[in-house]
């Protein structure tokens, strides 16, 4: 029996699957070969396409005439080529485009490729192609609360309305939204997500045990799209819902009592993918607690879930939130490095060592964590954050493709990017949620996209996956409108970096919520995050000769290279060095002079991507029109205090006038 | 019937009130003349000390026979000396003290009179010394909600656990304590309570109508303790309550629908004092969205309580919150001048402006209201904050009697001191909760004695009663333990003053919960708070020469005063000025070494103080010395970071080192 495609409750915005983005495919003869679960899933879409546009659909005859387009499962020709469960093959000849895989949603994967290609899939000829996602772990954390948090909200760092999952305490009862996000995730290449908050609360651990029908009602709207379903524990669950007296992971009762737990999971779950776990973090218990490791604490949970081909995902965001700001010998940026690598080769296969991917926390421009290069014979996953928590909450416009793939292409000795070295995967905290255009600002989708397709191919060029968002969520756009859309997202990244915190420094938010500036917010905070700028100059001195040793923990070349101002690029100078004003960048300007001279420009640049979305109306449905332009007020209306508060902030402690005479308050 | 002592829940401190207190009246014989409802309670009060110390007393004979003491309602011998309601006389001769009251109040205040004197009550002979309130309204706005509020908490600005009065969304079922509290406030004097915060959410505007029954529950277990209860409302009740479409004063309807609601509410409390109104603040409701006066609004309100005797209070902490931080022309400190001084003589009788004492909100350091010398036809009263948001929220010890005193003496020209002027009372926002101590902090419960003794008599030395407070609190102290006690409470606000903002500027807290130091938190913020530190320098020029020309706002000597930075008093020169790091204050010093000294000095007073309660142990009962010296320690770390966190900013901005070499981060 085909799957019937998703019905979205009304309103809901379509997102990159319009039914017009079915077109191509919809008017088209089609045979479908094969049969399981995922044949199903790809029949239904087809036929509810054909439908539409008033093609044809038929099951796998072995001759089947003519047709224009053949989706199969199958072995047949794939020789040597091992495309695994997720890979495909797509081939034109004759006029028949065929996608094989020989495995179900490598097929999924197949007919969504076709219609991301659109007419292009049906004209010309070529010979075939292999497809295969560099990445087996292509995975999104929801960081969703199942009860309402007091403080953060249903959805954690979520600026896109209540949880996709959960409602009134508990999973939802229609689950069809669900299921129409599995679709989404499914057609940008994303196989795995983590249906609660890593930071577990009372009610959440209970999802683990009394409450996993919940986790598996929704694992089984998901699994029809490939996604596989992981639970956020507590690391103190033995104490807090077993009632043991210690949650030691060398205790023999503690790791019976995650086997039994783990034994029922997998009795509702049968493809659950496993835990995921925020210890000693935060305030979150873990294993230091016992005096045992991290690689002690991963290792029990990798070997309970080991017989059924569970997954631990380990977080490495383990640091002191509770430092003393008086003192200048401790570095966070160090904490994840020097936690972990002395572990490295002693963390079992199954579990993945979750790294974020800058040494601090998401910030709008870090280095590269460098924990990345440092671990060969560890299993890493990197971490990347799709909700926008510091880059504009969803208000601003800010597409962090181009921020990504730098990261992604990072590459220290030996050659190897970091792309690469995620063996263990891509993951992302999401930014979906339930408001009607899934992620607050309807533009933000492109990131929710731009992850999966770039957890799929790490090396893609960031600007084509954009232009594909923008075909599959325009499908009939003009050439102006494709442009406009393009226009406003393309610099967004470096146009959020202008108006905020300068040269790699970061922060300088609003404490707590994060939105908007606050140079000394966390200034003199416990949690690890300074600027030391004083009347004389600005930045951490983070090299080996006279800081705190962190350049240090890069591999060649980077290590020399963030070790001196003079080689340290200019957009991470006050991430690694301490400078005065009147540094000189590379750019010539003085440190000052560029922050006066960006902060300005940053704004001007939101003033115009305003006007260039203003000019789209009409071609761009009005709702999704105006959501757009009334988050673009909000943008600009920010924009402008970061600025004014930016640029005043420096002007009266350094003394140093704007060479060009512009407002300074 | 004589009224029974409230019985206190297990745990629950006595206050000023414990037992050993009556020690004195209680181990003598005792004639109670006259009747009514506060003769039962002075019956009661005394009955009870005489069973517990073995004394005696009896109603009212004609001829007693030998007794200490007599307690009389009548007029004999009062002549024209109008004392009033509250009002008593105490005279001593031929060893019979005697207390002669024309009101019940009155007779009330005169036991609790000679409870204070003690022992010193029946020794010698004095002639008859009439006492009587300098201001009629002595009250306590508790900022009480009835639902917990999200952010905000019970008890908004509140930090002594959960309401008094409500609990579990309605008025408490078991009123004994606060019973209890009403005997306390008798005590020191205090007349009025307002029993809900003034910021009236939904569920706190229904009191006024279908949930009346609630707050009369209250008001009958207060009035026999002298306190009339007073009710916070909505001025869009008529919208709210009414389903009217206008809450104009002007309307006719909205002024039916007022009456209609303040008839049924004497209905049920024949003694209500009447309402206080927040209106076109910090976005409640008010006068201006009907283009309306302030006057128009409390008119409308005072005219439908006239004919019950009862009052309006209306307060003047009206603002723009909105501010944008660019804009120095606009001050926060003119508003409250600026926009009622203009109406002045047009509010109605029984409308009663309440004014805070200084021109921002309760710093621990400003200037006096110029306000309340600028509208002699207006029935202002003064309002002070018992609860300490600004002054270390009952974690640290903050005696605040100096300060108010400055505030009531405070005097301009024509000669009339602040105290004179407040001819519509002295009101405080209460720091009592639910908390055993009252209080949180076991040393705060003498900051709300010592308001209701100063708003009795505005000219009293506040050490005395701060030492009336010793002995209430603690009746069988030794010579050290009363030393003790006033040694740390005596200079703590200048102690506070010392480690926090500096020479009057204030703010510098944390934004949203105002606890601990942020010196740029509100810099760049819309509340118009600012102290504009730049590199050179730092304060906030309101001279009228260069600067906003709230100066101006002062009668003589002040103005002319306050107007330069040669004659405006040290402790608010950075209030009135902004002048260089280097410019010498008349101790000396320069304004930046004086930073550096008093943030040393402070914390240096508060490790003497903890020391000095350290050393009262065994002295103290065992509860009460463990939580106040856990809130030393507490107060301890507090100062520390806001030594540590003013020096260093100030220090990184001037680039002006210390004198003395210290550590500064």
């Amino acid at each position: 029996m085909p799957l019937p495609v998703p019905v979205l409750p009304q309103g809901v915005d379509p997102a990159w699957l319009p039914p017009a983005a079915f077109r191509a495919v919809g008017g088209r003869r089609t045979v479908i070969r094969g049969s399981g679960p995922m044949a199903e899933t790809v029949h239904g879409e087809v036929a509810q396409a054909c439908r539409r546009f008033g093609g044809r659909v038929v099951r796998g005859a072995a001759s089947d005439g003519a047709c224009d387009l053949v989706l199969g499962l199958g072995d047949e020709g794939l020789g040597e080529e091992g495309l695994g469960e997720e890979g495909f093959t797509c081939a034109r000849e004759g006029g028949t485009t065929t996608v094989t895989a020989s495995g179900g949603r490598g097929l999924l994967y197949g007919l969504f490729h076709v219609v991301r290609l659109g007419e292009a899939a049906f004209t010309g000829g070529w010979t075939r192609e292999p497809h295969r996602p560099a990445l087996a772990l292509r995975m999104l954390d929801h960081w969703d609360n199942v009860a309402v948090h007091p403080v953060m909200g249903q959805v954690e760092r979520g600026y896109a309305g209540g949880s996709l999952f959960w409602e009134d305490g508990r999973a939802r009862g229609d689950l069809e939204r669900v299921r129409a996000y599995g679709r989404l995730l499914a057609a940008c290449g994303i196989n795995a997500v983590a249906v609660n908050n890593v930071n577990v609360h009372e009610t959440e651990a209970h999802l683990l045990t009394d409450r996993i029908a919940e986790v598996a009602a929704i694992a089984e709207v998901l699994r029809p799209y490939g996604v596989r379903t992981h639970l956020s524990v507590s690391f103190a669950a033995p104490v807090m819902l077993g009632g043991l007296p210690t949650a030691d992971p060398l205790d023999e009762t503690v790791r019976g009592w995650w086997a039994t737990a783990t034994r029922r999971v997998y009795e509702a779950i049968p493809d659950f993918g496993g835990y995921v776990v925020k210890a000693d973090s935060e305030g979150q218990p873990g294993p230091f607690a016992y005096g045992r490791t991290h690689a002690d604490g991963a290792n029990m949970l990798a070997a309970v879930l080991e017989p059924y081909g569970g997954t631990v995902h380990w977080r490495a965001f383990v640091y002191d939130h509770r430092q003393d700001w008086r003192d200048r010998t401790t570095d966070r940026a160090r904490a994840a490095y020097d936690h972990f690598v002395p572990l490295d080769g002693e963390f079992a296969p199954n579990a993945v060592l979750q790294v974020k991917h800058g040494p601090m926390d998401f910030q709008v421009r870090e280095p590269v964590s460098p924990l990345i290069g440092a671990m060969p014979r560890t299993r890493l996953a990197v971490e990347l954050q799709v909700t926008q928590e510091y880059t504009g909450q969803q208000r601003h416009v800010c597409w962090l493709g181009p921020m990504w793939s730098e990261v992604l292409r990072f590459r220290q000795e030996p050659e190897s990017s970091v792309g690469e070295r995620a063996r263990g995967g891509l993951v992302a905290v999401s930014n979906a949620g339930d408001d009607p255009f899934w992620t607050g600002h309807p533009l933000a989708q492109a990131n929710l996209y731009t992850f999966g397709r770039l957890a799929w191919r790490p090396d893609a060029e960031p600007r084509e996956v954009l232009d594909e968002w923008i075909g599959l969520t325009f499908p009939e756009a003009s050439e102006r409108l494709s442009d406009g859309v393009h226009a406003v997202l393309d610099g967004s990244w470096r146009t959020y970096e202008k108006y905020t915190a300068p040269l790699g420094v970061g922060w300088m938010v609003q404490p707590g919520h994060h939105y908007g500036p606050s140079v000394d917010g966390y200034e003199y905070s416990p949690w690890g995050t300074y600027h030391f700028a004083d009347r004389d100059g600005i930045g951490v001195d983070r090299s080996v000769a006279s800081g705190t040793g962190y350049a240090g923990q890069y591999a060649k070349p980077w290590a020399g290279l963030y070790e001196s101002p003079d080689t340290c690029p200019d957009e991470l100078l006050l991430f690694f060095h301490h400078v005065p004003y009147g540094h000189p960048l590379k750019s010539g300007k003085t440190v000052i002079q560029h922050i006066y001279d960006t902060h300005f420009e940053g704004v001007e640049e939101v003033e115009e991507a305003r006007e260039v979305w203003a000019s789209l109306a009409g071609l761009v449905d009005p709702v999704r029109h105006a959501r757009v332009a009334e988050r673009y007020e909000e943008q600009l209306r920010s924009a402008r205090e970061w600025r004014d508060q930016i640029n005043s902030y420096f002007f009266r402690k350094s003394g140093v006038p704007d060479e060009r005479g512009r407002l300074i308050y």
